[in-house]
């Protein structure tokens, strides 16, 4: 018998329902069940928030936990899907990637019914859970490596409509950054395949390295924010507090902005996250390991620009990133 | 013919020498050479400042770096070695142990001559570098997944003069903690071996998780503290800015004060390194991966302390440690 993805529940229900996305056994693992919160009140909004695509970005699943807690009381009309966790077998091995098949669940969408474990998620996420929708909420973070702010993020999107419904979802989660990013590596993405199906696709990029309690409040702060203006919620929204500032700005950042590494050494960083800097200014420095009398690089603005992100002190490889650099978002 | 540990330049020569400490190669790995620093200002005290322990600690490293900068113009009497990378090998690699051996370079001191690479790195250093100095500061960070506060740590030891020496020069880093830790995995450490030859040793944990440039600056703020308080340079002291404070506190942790988590599951942070407690407060949560219907495990406090470090959100396994409480040291 070939058993196919399913749901543990009605998802017409009213009201609300708890129980799990099946995805069916395959040659290299068995079934998988993704728990699934599903809160269907009527004519609305339809939106699914997914977290822990990347098994070492942990913000989502915990903002997602979160949400969970007070969305019964709290959403007024229309349907969330939230899927905590959409690969707890890289969660488990706090990867980025599958474990069992080495694939990157973010790379393989719409995924396959007949693939590999990754492959097989993608395909029961594609197939039941994104055609129920309008909105998705995709719960990132930037990775243990880098300092990155909080941020909803989109990649440029080629319909001119859904690209402009998309950055202003973005901006409504009143995050210190929305950021229109220039990605050179897309085939396979969630949000590529979502809006080939005309979904509004929020990615939002939840910082990077330690988890904080801080830094969980900063990001429900902006899911929540994102689901007041979706009507889904009722209440005022806020700028949270980042690093002192109650504030947000657009920005883009293109393929070019990505500045790397001239040499191995030891990368240390001299600038932080949203710091404008100027043509020459000084954003890090390399430091040979091999020596202490061979001169260290400085690394110095190419141009004008904001710091998007900047690689966390360690060692890196010639023409590993550093930093990425962006600039306001002409509108 | 055998080669034996030796530094490529005199030591005793006055002023600067810049060159390497060559640990010779053995059955498992070529022979290394680490880059020291070593500037001879003729009577005074003299001291050791190592970082790169392990490899994937890189603000000692960074720091190390930044203070050889500026140390030639500001040193005005005794002699400061400095070796930023202690473990080439492992900082190349990213990780805390050599990959060559798997060993950790703290658990193998003093080293053998015969042993593996990490344990003739310890050979070398112990040697070779300990004798000719007073005093160590060996820089290390508490590990990527964790939040702990800048801290100039000591474990315990036997001998109370060197005790009560040993956290005088703790507390001049004017970190915002200065923390007598009780460790039950000490055989084998830098420390543990330095005390026993009379040293004055210093574990400097400089936080966890992403090096930034602003975490770098109190780092060295720190070290530059600890130096004027040597009397190697001259200047005042203060404490550095951390989390809007300009403040420190001498706390004490005992191996009972380790959190341990009582499931496997995705833990969440709910308070913050250095927040006061109350027993019974809220610590985190243990979220279950498996299902949304079972019960969060609320972590409370199980007495009155304060929040040494607290681990990052992540995915755990029982026993997996979750946070370390202290309370002030009594004098």
């Amino acid at each position: 018998m070939t058993e196919t993805p399913h749901l543990t529940f009605d998802p017409e229900a009213p009201g609300l329902s708890i129980g799990n996305l099946v995805v069916p056994n395959g040659a290299d693992y068995g079934a998988l069940s993704l728990p699934v919160f599903n809160l269907n009140k009527g004519e609305g909004p339809r939106l699914l928030i997914t977290g822990g695509c990347h098994g070492n970005e942990l913000e989502g699943p915990i903002v997602a936990r979160r949400v969970i807690e007070w969305l019964p009381k709290a959403q007024t009309c229309g349907r969330v899907i939230i899927v905590p966790v959409l690969n707890p077998l890289a969660l488990q091995a706090c990867t980025r990637n599958t474990p069992i098949d080495g694939l990157n669940l973010n790379r393989v969408f719409p995924g396959r019914a007949d693939g590999t474990v990754t492959e097989r998620i993608a395909d029961a996420v594609s197939g039941l859970l994104l055609p129920m929708v309008d909105t998705v909420f995709d719960l990132h973070s930037f990775g243990p490596t880098w300092d990155f702010p909080p941020a909803a993020t989109t990649h440029p999107v080629a319909d001119r409509d859904l690209m402009a419904r998309t950055v202003r979802m973005a901006d409504a989660f009143k995050l210190p950054a929305t950021l229109l990013w220039e990605h050179d590596d897309t085939p396979g993405m969630f949000d590529t395949f979502a809006q080939t199906q005309g979904k509004v696709f929020i990615c939002a990029e939840f910082g990077g390295g330690t988890v904080t309690s801080e830094a969980l409040a900063i990001y429900e702060a902006g899911v929540r924010n994102a689901l007041v203006a979706l009507g889904l919620v009722q209440g005022e929204s806020d700028y949270p507090t980042f690093r002192q500032r109650k504030s947000g700005q657009t920005l883009e950042t293109l393929a070019s902005d990505k500045l790397k590494s001239p040499a191995q050494g030891i990368f240390e960083p001299r600038c932080s996250v949203l710091d404008r800097i100027k043509q020459g200014d000084l954003i890090g420095i390399l430091h040979p390991l091999v020596s202490l009398s061979t001169h260290s690089i400085h690394i110095r603005a190419p141009t004008t620009s904001i710091v998007c992100a900047i690689r966390s002190g360690l060692h890196v490889d010639r023409d590993e990133e550093l930093a990425l650099l962006a600039r306001p978002l002409k509108g």
